[in-house]
């Protein structure tokens, strides 16, 4: 039995810096319009939602950004977060390949977004801001958040989706720990919930209501900001602490990626791990293949337009530029809550329509099937969201043994799968199946999509 | 904001060995009797049970046991696992008192339980052993030896509480995602199963009658041991790795501990911790009080004797000299699963007589909002177990600020509670009370303890 090997840096190693991707793009992203008049939008017109530190990173152009003290102060209780190499995965699998994979779970939410959901309670907190308003699915962001403002003393309004509300009683339970109210979306609190709620009374409720009753919270109160744990630049420039510690430990494992692999549902865990790796690449340093896995029945990479669209279905946030499936699009049901986003983040969309990422699909039978393996080898139980990136591993490691090329993957395990093992219990009931999304209604969301003359 | 510190040693700071507190007790320990006989048992009574190795361990009076390397290649793989000073904690209570946590949740099944989990594996792996059988109640131990056989290729059989079995369908899919079996105690499987069964067909089942399940399970078979999680010697020998790297991690901290705080069950988790400084303490080392707590309604070591008895209802395993309420004794329901167990390690109990350990005992509804102070303090939310610990801990540290003294404090945050929501959930909805046990029926426990003539 060969052993895991754990790359651990100390302390002075975790990084002082964000990384910025868009300082190293071949051509400047698009611009972000304003959802009334479709102009690009101005600082001005975000402040009602963002803190203005944070809207000067979502439009900066600087490589380096400071992650300030108290930020770093409260990373440091998790971070820099381990990387490992799967010895036993890659003897279970037979490969000539080497594995390593960058842990996020050791986060106390158990998965990466509290990086962002730290640096955002911050600036609300510096900026005077008493309450932030989010949405969540599954849990994770929610659970994030309800984090980093207790730590901050700040209140934390959660819109969670209404079905996951109902079946997911842990993970509200875990963010009333921390404080945070949770309010079961559709609402009657808001104009948009109320609004769905007259048209659908029974509505169970999606991310794409959650984040216009959020936002509409958030913009009705001087006192109150709106945060989002992914798709936005400053969202994944929170991230890329993963990466740039990640490029630190393939140093130290004297190892450079030649695949770098990651899941995909609005593209920040995958950012934060393969950003920093794409910025060297992107300035004369060693290629290497950069793979984002989503789900086959949410393809939005795959089969998604690359076009403007609102990030929710109220039509309320800014339109930006990304590969969709259209705000209208609702995935049949599966169980990677964090994966059923219609959108995706910007850079990761332009950073694919130039060919420097390469999209991949999984159904979720298959994804089960790969987390169950690296279970039971490396000790591990994933969250069903990441194990989307394992199956993509497994085959790019058979793949290696096929061709006997001993080539690098990494990639990253964005979180455990603790609060979710009511999906592993389905898949070992034999109750998990794979559904087919309607090529109808994609066909139907995608000609939904809002009429933008690009400037 | 003050921040949390976190005292972050390297892997070649990892133990090299186990320390054994046999080695510095004034008298030895009382020995191990058969439970046939009443006469000291053998090495080869106790060897259809456990590996040989182990039975080594049990009886040893070494004070260094070397842990083997592949041993220490797994337990590295979260290890050394970080000490934090709360400093959060601290500012909340406005203490003088300084407030350590030695961070156990950090382990692949969240808590201290693997540290001997891949210690017994490893030691039935070399003797050939092709499966393991043991018992859960809340499920931290059964999902600890499973993740520990999946690591070593072993077959893991684990006889779960039937209530624990039906109401934590969750811990069970955690246990076969790393491909062990569960069965729900008691089961026809065995003779003790079908006789409470025959008695009390509706019985939802004890861990006294896992016991004897399981050790009735290893009986039987040549290729199959059975491995305990806590009350053992050789259990708390493996869980010393905790106090090992605490006592570094206090030197780095330039700090010594006044308290040392542990909640416990079995008494592994506060064995584990607090050893090590009792160790130094025995040979001439500075004075300091180790307190042990446990759940009011299951007071071993404040309401019980000190005398022989049995691990498990059917009377099947050796009798050990320890503090324990009675085999028969069943304490009312309440939200610390592993800390229901009628006895408790002899080592503990030795100590406690000698008055070198402290017991304290708290009711549940203080010692979950003890948690929740933590949680929304420090950013983890603690096991049900733990929360009994903490409750502890807050009253020192309110007694220091009452006193105005700047005492040290240090603690065991056994393991996090991911996997006991619904308890916090009972909590928030006011569900949950404080039952006292019937006077009567531990008057008749007690009673009912084995004669055993002391030799």
């Amino acid at each position: 039995m060969s052993d895991t090997v754990k790359y651990q840096l100390s302390e002075q190693d975790l990084p002082r810096t964000w990384y910025n991707i868009v300082s190293d793009l071949p051509e400047a992203p698009a611009p972000v319009l304003h959802p009334g008049t479709g102009q690009p939008i101005t600082p001005d017109d975000l402040a009602p939602l963002f803190p203005m530190a944070v809207i000067e990173q979502e439009v900066s152009a600087e490589r380096h950004i400071d992650i300030p003290g108290p930020v770093r102060d409260i990373l440091r209780q998790w971070r820099p977060s381990p990387l490992y190499r799967a010895r036993r995965l890659e003897q279970a699998l037979d490969t000539p390949a080497r594995i390593y994979y960058k842990y996020e779970g050791v986060s106390p939410a158990g998965s990466h977004k509290p990086n962002t959901a730290v640096a955002q309670a911050f600036y609300s907190k510096e900026e005077g801001v008493k309450r932030i308003t989010t949405e969540t699915g599954a849990g994770q962001w929610g659970s994030s958040l309800a984090l980093a403002g207790s730590l901050f003393g700040l209140e934390i309004e959660v819109f969670m989706v209404k079905i996951s509300y109902h079946q997911k009683p842990y993970r509200r339970a875990f963010m009333e720990a921390f404080g945070a109210t949770c309010v079961a979306s559709p609402s009657e609190l808001t104009e948009s919930g109320r609004a769905v709620l007259e048209a659908h009374p029974d509505s169970t409720g999606s991310l794409g209501i959650a984040i216009s009753e959020a936002v509409e919270m958030a913009m009705q109160r001087d006192d109150t900001k709106y945060a989002l744990g992914s798709v936005l630049n400053h969202v994944l420039l929170h991230q890329t602490v993963i990466g740039e510690e990640a490029i630190k430990q393939m140093e130290m494992a004297g190892d450079y990626p030649d695949v770098v692999i990651g899941c995909a549902g609005g593209g920040s865990n995958f950012g934060g791990l393969a950003f920093p790796f794409i910025g060297e690449k992107l300035r004369g340093g060693k290629d290497f293949r950069a793979i984002a896995v989503e789900p086959a029945n949410c393809p939005t990479l795959t089969k998604g337009k690359y076009a403007f669209d609102f990030g929710d279905t109220a039509s309320l946030t800014p339109l930006v530029k990304m590969h969709t499936l259209g705000a209208s699009f609702v995935p049949p049901g599966f169980h990677a809550g964090g994966l059923r986003y219609h959108g995706m983040a910007p850079l990761v969309s332009q950073l694919t329509d130039l060919g420097v990422i390469t999209p991949r699909a999984y159904p979720q039978l298959r994804c089960f099937q790969a987390g169950v393996q690296f279970a039971k080898a490396e000790g591990i139980v994933p969250a069903p969201e990441t194990n989307h990136a394992i199956a993509a591993v497994i085959d790019e490691a058979l793949r290696c043994k096929a061709e006997g090329r001993a080539e690098t993957i990494l990639f990253n395990l964005s979180g455990h799968g603790n609060f979710d093992m009511q999906a592993y219990t389905d898949y070992f009931a034999g109750k998990l199946y794979d559904q087919e999304y309607s090529e109808e209604d994609l066909a139907q969301a995608l000609e939904n999509l809002p009429q933008v003359a690009e400037g």
